[in-house]
């Protein structure tokens, strides 16, 4: 067996070190983009310093026009209130269901043994003591809090800075479109890092503080630090939820009547949707989708500390061993912050055609120097074999296998990621497939489209299925839960490519609603187009990362709650499986009908501001903004009530009622089920998008034959545009926190359910 | 114990006579349809006996124009010889690789003990000897095609039926509704009766003319017979993808051009793709679900019989009670008999509106009876108690249990046909709320649409997991098969109204066609309309039976195969699970874009005549029918056998590849998974057909606010109905087929994979 190359204390020093270094590394970062000056005074000189100022020089234009500078900043700032309005408000209301759910914790898990302040047999070696129940409850409730509340930080967070960073990359736009590219995705960069570190610094405070009561029981310590990725997983629900239910109402109540109805382009300051439609940018895609990887991160690492707690790292109480998954996490923010540096100083983009290889490099860069990364951290944090907690029994595991786990996840996302990237972006033949059916009209484009996002399901669960085979084989669920965080380790980047799509998109909405120029709208359309592709690859992971994460959860539960098999040929479980199965589509049901009906009342809205305010169509008059943001504010807060609701009651409902063994069904029948129906929507959804923006630039002799803007084909794409919104933006990717929040929620109520669940079949 | 009260020989007779009656009932209702003669000679006072001619002569119009007679039977003879001819073109190709896959049988199940001659031990009782693995091989072999043959049979007799009487359907309704639903009802009898009789009586010969050889080895008998459910599966899985690939691309085609482009009406003889379009309905809905729905009852009975066979029924030789399965399906007939009297003699359609009703009587009365029937089956069939196989052991279960597993089946479908029909048919408000969506465009009909049909998947997910749980506790897996067997058991009234929608859509179509007036033809869309829902009630049923079928099928399987549990928590099964859920997204991947890739064939052909033939559109040259006839059949020939052998290939390859472990869990994800798309499907699919048929109609004052035809709305609307024709009638009937035939392919070559599967794990 052996211990760690790396000693104790260097583990303590070195994690809060790499996080301390990604956090300062953002904030220069931002320090970067605030160069970009949003005000009317000397703003000029400013792009010189570089030095490729003299190549881009040719293209600029519009510098000197002092007056769009102050209209950007008078959009952003509009723009900026209203995310920040919303979020507050959705906060408020989200903070009164998690406050009551922080008590529902309390009250259960304090209940197992009657609310007793007494010392127990520890669950895993009842020969030991370990600190009550009572005890549990109250450290799983406060980490759950700290959970939500991180999560709602990074959130916030995510949106504060893209909202600094749409307009300055609109004004930089005028400079040339790489310029613009480095702006926007600095600011992705910005969020990747602060929310990795900031994610990271939290656990390992919580743990080093909670240590202090807990001392020796790492058992209780960990199955306690569980509720920190509840929470967080609580907070992304509502956030994915609420956030793509106000940004696709808004987006497609402005289509509907802007782009079908009244033919004015996309994002034109008469549409009184506009502004509710960039603000739900940065509330959905934005914030929406930091707390969700935010909330997988600290789920997959929770559940990795879990099962570490009960295998011999725990036991032999080997410290450095037991935060491994912390290392692998400290290790990733150092190799991303490289990472970015190919992405911002070693290259520049010159042409509109070198930014999707620029940000598929990021991918490549990352995973390549990861994997190195990895081994280093394998090889000192690790002894050289050790023995893994499977099931009931211990299982032998040498370092280089650990190793192979992670590794395996990162390549399973980079397999996901260029599956993704091949369905989704424009420059391959399946979107242009769909676009040239647009030809035939709407309802082919469709049928294509919904055919594509099912094909593309395939590689995707064939990666998951080989990750899953070999993490599992080598070290039971600790190596799914590690493959997880291997996925998950170059967050940074990840994030960073991700947030850089909807800041392009704010931008061009920016340009257009500032009147400026028809070329700075084109660039921004081309960042904007490669910023589709990437987001659909960042949700991509998100839900492959997601479905490792709810395995190594779900494991983690079965071990907790001491069921012997999940044996689908029992009735108890089949009727969960086949139920947990039917709950993605239950809760797609809910959102895909929310953003209709909420769609429904903006264009309502849209067409009475239309019908009634004279001199709006000509632009003599100003639009009310305000109602749509209101419209869009109202429909996300109540209609992001019931899929929450759905979801985070079944496990206590389902536990409760009708005990562990139908659980377990229902968790693993909505894993298996959702994953396919959350790629399949991400996917169809960029694909349309993508076909729409191939037909719109006309970039090939096929493309032309298609358009222009305006023709039956472009319109046809539009509408497979539209349905693709809430596919893409709402229900997809919302379908990976359900099945990773019903994982961890069963994880921490599994003391509960052990206890006291199944009542239904305890009475008949 | 004891035995049954039913003698053995009683029990010989009672079988065979039930299916006498059925085939005899079938050719009286073919005779009382035959009267209406399509002929010029006489036919005014051919409608006069049934005694409400009275009433209905004051809407009785154009009887005495002979030429109408004329022009409807050569559209009649049109469409008969284009779906004669695909027929013998599918059965050609289907044949070939029947003849593949039967040798493959032979070759899989004889080469477990090397092609060896002697007697074996038997697989569930080792002290007794059984008949050698090769008897299987040549047993099971026989009856795969015995079972491919029958289920031909079955849907080309559907085919002729059908096609005989969509003419005489529209002939009938110049005399007024209430003949024309009599003649087309009686017509889907003479199909519904036919086939389950013949179902029933081949399986009777076969387990007759097999114990000449098997004797007293019943275990091996009846694990022999399960070919039989494999070959009408097989063939079922062609049937319904051929069929349906044919029927949407000419569908498609049709409506694109005809309807959204050149604005001419449904059906209208100036298109080219016309008779290809009702052609389609008779080879896609009606041969396609003929064979489908034999298929299902092929195997539900096969899975009862095998799991009977080493219970008590077989261990004792009890003949009456191992024939429960066939007694219950022979009652079926005879309840069915009377129900159908309902529809046809005791009540009378007067009016548009009593149509849904009269159909929605047919199911409450059939279950009714049923229920009754069962019961009285149960009592004289069983012993009081008796035991069965339970993985393992001997489970004891009295004969009241066993009525209440099959009730189960019996009363699931009856709640799964009832939320069907509020899903889909036009009188309630999901329906219309996606017609209102509309106003709004098409991407709100398709966001709306989609939503509800993933909504409509929650109660008949409950009610099969309320069925599976209850017939599981009750009797295991024997209970499940019952359960399926039960739902099935009016399969005749089920067919004849499933079959009474496209005989209604075909009648409708030789009306437009032939040039009668405007009522006929609102007859018939009224018949239709009521058609649509009636489908998509019998594609509940088919799907709701095809998850109880699987799961029997999966049951026995595992016990064939030896496996001790289906644990999800071990890597092998996990991964099965996963990519089994995969593989219904796979298949709908490739026929929905098969379907989109015919029909832009199609488009282009209908577009090509338009354009090259002078006077078409004016209606004063003949189009080239044939061409699109052929490009519907070429198609569907060339599209349906990746799709085909993606299904019956993954179970042979996994099982070899993989072994047992990974198979079942493929089993399960397929079952779980492919049961909630095929609703969601069918249920969307039928929705927005509806919806357009909604505006169209413009019953309500709500409807005629979104009408007429040609108005935005209804433009809106026929967008989504095109969306919905392959999900409805291609994809989602065809996943039921998929995941029954998977199951009752891995049961078949059991023994193989036992023997000698999971090549892989073994050498590595």
């Amino acid at each position: 067996m052996g211990a760690a190359i790396l000693s104790d204390l260097l583990t303590e020093i070195l994690i809060p070190v790499a996080a301390a270094v990604g956090i300062a590394f953002a904030l220069f970062q931002w320090l970067l983009v605030s160069r970009v000056k949003l005000s009317a005074e000397r703003q000029a000189p400013a792009g010189k310093k570089n030095g490729y100022g003299d190549y881009l020089i040719e293209e600029e234009e519009g510098l000197n026009d002092h007056n769009v500078v102050l209209k950007c900043a008078e959009i952003q700032s509009a723009i900026s209130e209203g995310a920040t309005s919303f979020l507050f408000t959705e906060y408020q209301y989200v903070g009164i269901f998690m406050a009551v759910f922080a008590i529902l914790i309390f009250l259960f898990l304090g209940s197992v043994e009657g609310f007793s302040t007494k010392e127990q047999p520890c669950t895993y070696s009842k020969d030991k003591y370990c600190k009550p129940a009572l005890a549990n409850a109250i450290f799983s409730t406060l980490s759950f809090l700290l959970g939500a509340v991180t999560s709602v930080v990074s959130g916030f967070l995510g949106m504060k800075i893209a909202t600094f960073a749409n307009a300055r990359t609109t004004l930089e736009a005028r400079k040339g479109v790489g310029k613009a590219f480095i702006t926007a995705f600095r600011s992705g960069a910005v969020m990747g890092f602060l929310l990795a570190a900031n994610g990271l610094l939290v656990l390992y405070i919580s743990i080093n503080l909670f240590k202090l009561y807990y001392g020796d029981d790492w058992e209780g310590l960990f199955e306690a630090i569980t509720g920190y990725g509840l929470g967080g997983s609580s907070m992304a629900l509502f956030g994915r939820v609420g956030g793509g239910i106000y940004t696709k109402a808004a987006d497609v109540g402005a289509d509907l009547v802007g782009k079908v109805e009244r033919n004015i382009p996309e994002d034109d300051p008469r549409n009184p949707a506009v502004i509710a439609d960039n603000v739900g940018d940065n509330v959905g895609d934005i914030a929406g989708m930091g707390s969700d990887l935010f909330g997988s991160y600290a789920e997959s690492s929770c559940a990795a500390l879990v099962v570490a707690s009960i295998s011999s790292f725990g036991i032999n109480h080997d410290f450095t061993s037991m935060c491994y998954p912390l290392l692998v996490s400290s290790m990733g923010i150092i190799v991303c912050l490289i990472t970015t540096l190919f992405a911002t100083d070693f290259f520049e983009i010159k042409a509109v055609k070198e930014i999707e290889p620029a940000l598929k490099r990021q991918l490549i860069v990352s995973t390549a120097l990861m994997t190195l990364g990895i081994a280093l951290v394998s090889w000192i944090a690790l002894p050289s074999s050790f023995t893994i907690f499977n099931f009931g029994e211990q299982k032998l595991v040498k370092n280089w296998e650990l190793f192979f786990c992670v590794a395996m996840g990162l390549w399973a996302g980079l397999v996901i990621g260029f599956t993704t990237e091949y369905y989704t972006s424009n420059a391959y033949s399946p979107v242009q497939d769909v676009a040239d059916s647009c030809r035939t009209g709407a309802a082919t484009n469709v049928i294509f489209g919904l055919a594509l996002g099912y094909k593309s399901v395939i590689i995707p669960i064939f990666a998951i299925a080989v990750g899953i085979f070999v993490s599992f084989s080598l070290a039971a669920m600790y190596g799914i839960a590690v493959a997880a965080l291997g996925m998950l380790s170059t967050i940074a980047t990840g994030l960073a490519i991700d947030a850089y799509g909807p800041i392009s998109d704010n931008a061009g909405g920016i340009a257009e609603m500032a009147g400026m120029s028809h070329r700075i709208r084109e660039r921004t359309d081309a960042l904007d187009a490669a910023g589709n592709t990437t987001a659909a690859i960042g949700k991509g992971f998100a839900i492959g990362s997601a479905a490792l994460v709810s395995l190594a959860l779900f494991g983690a539960f079965v071990s907790r709650a001491a069921i012997s098999a999940v044996d689908v040929l029992t009735p108890k479980v089949f009727i969960g499986l086949i139920v947990g199965a039917m709950l993605p589509y239950w809760f797609s049901a809910m959102t895909m009908k929310s953003v209709g009906r909420a769609a429904l009342e903006m264009v309502e809205e849209v067409r009475r501001q239309f019908n009634t305010i004279p001199g709006l169509m000509e632009g003599n008059a100003k639009p009310d903004y305000a109602t749509c943001v209101k419209i869009s504010t109202d429909a996300s807060i109540k209609e992001m009530i019931p899929p929450g609701a759905l979801v985070m009651l079944t496990p206590l409902i389902v536990g409760t009622l009708f005990g562990v063994e139908t659980l377990s069904g229902v968790l693993a029948g909505a894993l298996v089920s959702g994953v396919q129906i959350a790629i399949s929507a991400s996917n169809t959804g960029g694909a349309w998008d993508n076909a729409k923006k191939y037909i719109e630039a006309g970039a090939s002799e096929h493309a032309r034959t298609l358009g222009p803007k305006g023709s039956d084909a472009h319109k046809a794409a539009v509408i497979g545009d539209t349905i693709g919104d809430p596919l893409k933006d709402t229900s997809g990717p919302s379908l990976n926190i359900l099945i990773k929040l019903m994982a961890v929620e069963s994880l921490v109520f599994a003391p509960f359910f052990a206890a006291h669940g199944g009542l239904l079949f305890k009475i008949f």
